[in-house]
């Protein structure tokens, strides 16, 4: 599990590094003092610096609601010794319990107040809505600038993954319970 | 490689499979004779169905000017076995060669008249742009519609990936020409 010493500051031009492989995301928010933790497979980097991210968040989500009213969220990058965790977390709704203590995930803050960061995870994103309520409104798609970035440096240390372990690995989401581990890092000469 | 007789097409309301684990993608195009191709890691699904995709297309690319002027494009799902291609279509301009040509790259046509599909990918997903101006003009981000979807039925079959042979593994891409593989399948049981 990450410890905070290893929890470690990624340059914000290096940030969209954390999600360019198209990993799940835990996407977690907060608002006057409530919590939640969604899983997110639609997430994307939009743009390298400022990083700025899109995610698609659905209506009829507690998280949605939290987010519209904060502004806030930020993108967990599990990895797979918390994969239980992340297909509950997509499986059951927050608003009638907090998934968090169900789910016994803990969490730390990073720059942003209040907003929930989860350990066990490789990288974290805290973003910042940049509203665009057409989009928000019509394909429930969220624009987002990321304002802070961390990763395990274990995992992720100067822009680039290295997955030693395998419950260190991140993660790709199929359907139903079924995952995919980021598999072998190979190099191609232009 | 993909022979024509392993083309098979994907029901609609399961091509967001197609592209839900996050891999690389191939932006094929074409207008008036001309065609491109380029690669592109911000690629995700927008919606199930009927399915939507969101992609970022820069505005100083050519396949740029082949959408905005087609309205068409296709994702392409790329395997290892061309991630030599896929790196050389990334650092190229095709305003100036015809790519496929440059890099040996074939391709056949499924519905969309005129439009390229890669040969020697896992997955095609064809699609017509939902015009979006302030999505793209200010964030380089195109929305539009899946109007036809179509697998290697070695590869992606009854709405599943799978990756038998090394060289069958779609791609997640990093940076500086660094790929991870599709790795382990594995399930949760809620």
């Amino acid at each position: 599990m990450t410890t905070a010493t290893r929890v470690q500051p990624v340059d914000l031009a290096k940030a969209y590094r954390l999600l360019n492989h198209g990993p799940v995301t835990l996407v977690s928010s907060a608002l006057h003092g409530q919590r939640n933790l969604m899983a997110a497979s639609w997430a994307m980097p939009l743009d390298f610096d400022p990083p700025k991210v899109a995610v698609v968040i659905d209506r009829n989500t507690y998280t949605r609601e939290l987010i519209e009213g904060s502004g806030l969220f930020a993108l967990n990058i599990p990895t797979r010794a918390i994969a239980t965790q992340v297909l509950a977390a997509g499986s059951c709704s927050g608003r009638t319990q907090d998934k968090f203590a169900t789910l016994g995930i803990e969490t730390f803050v990073g720059n942003t107040e209040g907003l929930p960061l989860v350990i066990g995870c490789a990288g974290w994103l805290e973003c910042r809505v940049l509203p665009e309520s057409h989009n928000q409104q019509r394909y429930d798609l969220f624009i987002a600038e990321v304002t802070a970035a961390w990763a395990d440096s274990d995992i992720f240390s100067n822009g680039h993954w290295h997955f030693d372990q395998e419950q260190q690995h991140t993660l790709h989401y199929m359907a139903g319970g079924e995952f995919f581990a980021t598999g072998e890092a190979f190099k191609v000469m232009p």
